[in-house]
């Protein structure tokens, strides 16, 4: 069956809501298990909301756009949200873990699941002295089993989708694909900022795309087509879409982080250069003149405004903004030219084609 | 159709192959995203190796008998192998995240896996003064990740067993629960040992049974009785026998530690009282007039050979140790009222009664 066209408001307020019933189907659960951990749920689930939805929404329209097109669906609007919703769970459980293995206690400019239980510990602690290094014990055991919790309830989503087996297979082997590629990226990720790979551009690209692209773009848009029932060739385009998307997307998260407007972005700004972030800003910038005068700063955990003000002077001198804003270019040009290739059996309908233009503007468009 | 009955050590040979095997179809992708990633798995498979595999040869043990008594069986025996093995693979990615939360360096005598990425780390790093930190995150990092994919590879196997769709949501059921009971009760552990709870002998029990009990004993009983396509009625016993066995196996084991012997037993002999481990050795203790003697001294990571003993003689002399005895043997006699029960509805047919003695026997008498 078809799916009605949403427009964006009711869809975000569909899956929002869909993504609180993931965690209020297992509250009275949790809640059997005493109050410690009703809590940690309760936390992990205001976590949850307040993300922009991006994984989500790119399955839900993608899969109206493509259903329209091949006028079949293997599931209803609801069946389509769970799934939907669940791609916003794995990417919180990847937050999750992200943030105990990188030490952080924020997220989305409040204090993240580590940092809140971190405080209620240290309120609850009377022994000043040990309470720090026990609050942020606390604060990470939650994360990482809160983690695993949520990462199961994926996988259980996927498990018991009412499509027939050779749809469920699929998905699965999607979602393992998908997994195992996140992993490998975030393990390559911290393998560069701990230097035990060299921090050159290619591996700085092949990481992001690994850690973010796979199941942030390639994995909407591969689900959305075998739930619409596509033809198989339309697998490896969109797989290739995906890729450049999330790479345009990552680049563009970076780019904003380090030349936007703080006032719009809404994070810390100088977060990226205070951890001294291995970004492509910073491997293109490694390869040129200006080097050691961005070096000297960068990774400074007490960076003054003054001294991040000077590294961006230094990252415009040498030309990494143009460098950045012509790599997006590149990779949504790649885009455009798949869309418009003139390979019959690859070829996206008209209608699909069209949803991934304007997705592709308002997600890579953004100034925030 | 039924599987052959098995003697223990032909079976342990299959299952170590067994467990092999899933590490080494994934060999290869992990190699795709180069030499460090290929480098966790590989010692991610090796530190698999060597486990007592309790609970794949209780699955396949008592499913081969229930098998028998019912006449059927929705497995092969390679099948039965394949889920058998990933119980092993669900254990062992417990592990890695709590050896991460424990802060744990070796399990088994030996490094564990953030001990030995800690060490490799070390190893390659020039610089000296970071390398400590340093490795102690690169190798926690590696234990996160990889108990997350070995954990979805679990679900993985569950979610695609060849059995009807009715016994696989049945098998998805059992898992998610013990997945969710297992995560309560490390929450609950690492609760007790950080004091956000009482240390009182009933919680400490509770957590124990939820920790250990559900996933270790109750989980491969009530899978090879679907499996066996068993009545429905036996799956309450045989959860109530599963949790009466871990706490006897769980009680064994804390007994094991602090009253056995060193020789036999192969592990530090001292660690749980250095790390002054909640357990209900202590908790009994603390009941008792002795407790100001044992409290003195426990908990002290310097703890010495005589300090140790000294705490073992007063524990003994509280009566810890008969008190402990005493509950292993209220449990092992409940299981057996149990299985002697005049309830024609729960009862289980005398094939399966004998084993679950002898493994109740096998499991609870064990001197190591």
């Amino acid at each position: 069956m078809s799916t009605p066209t949403l427009v964006q408001t009711d869809l975000a307020e569909q899956l929002t809501a869909e993504v609180r019933t993931r965690f209020t189907e297992r509250r009275d659960r949790a809640a059997r298990y005493g109050p410690a951990f009703a809590r940690l749920w309760d936390l992990a689930a205001a976590q949850a909301e307040g993300g922009k939805l991006v994984r989500p929404v790119l399955l839900v329209r993608t899969h109206s756009a493509m259903s329209a097109a091949t006028g079949r669906s293997h599931v209803t609007h609801a069946e389509l949200l769970q799934i939907a919703s669940s791609l916003e769970l794995l990417h919180f459980a990847f937050l999750l873990h992200d943030d105990v293995i990188d030490g952080d206690l924020y997220r989305r400019g409040r204090p993240n699941l580590v940092g809140t239980l971190l405080t209620e510990r240290r309120a609850a602690d009377d022994d000043a002295a040990s309470s720090a290094a026990a609050g942020l014990h606390w604060g990470q055991t939650g994360a990482i089993l809160a983690g695993n919790l949520v990462l199961s309830q994926v996988h259980q989503v996927f498990a018991r989708a009412g499509v027939p087996d050779a749809v469920r297979e699929r998905l699965l082997d999607l979602l393992d694909e998908a997994i195992t590629e996140t992993v490998a990226g975030e393990h390559a990720d911290v393998a560069l900022s701990d230097g035990v790979i060299e921090p050159d551009l290619d591996t700085i690209l092949s990481t992001a795309a690994r850690k973010t692209a796979t199941y942030s773009f390639a994995l909407p848009l591969r689900i959305a087509a075998v739930l619409a029932d596509a033809p198989e060739t339309w697998d490896a385009p969109l797989e290739t879409i995906g890729r450049h998307l999330g790479l345009a997307f990552q680049l563009q998260d970076d780019y904003l982080s380090t030349f936007g407007s703080a006032a719009l972005h809404g994070k810390d700004r100088w977060s990226d250069l205070r951890e001294g972030k291995q970004t492509a800003i910073i491997a293109f910038a490694r390869m040129t003149s200006r080097w050691p005068l961005v070096r000297e700063k960068l990774g400074n955990r007490a960076l003054t405004e003054e001294d991040a003000e000077h590294i961006v002077a230094e990252l415009r001198a040498c030309g990494a903004d143009r460098f950045i804003e012509g790599l997006i270019a590149d990779h949504l040009a790649a885009i455009a030219e798949l869309l418009a290739a003139d390979d019959d059996a690859a070829k996206l309908p008209a209608g699909v084609q069209h949803l991934l233009h304007e997705l592709t503007a308002v997600l890579t468009g953004r100034r925030s």
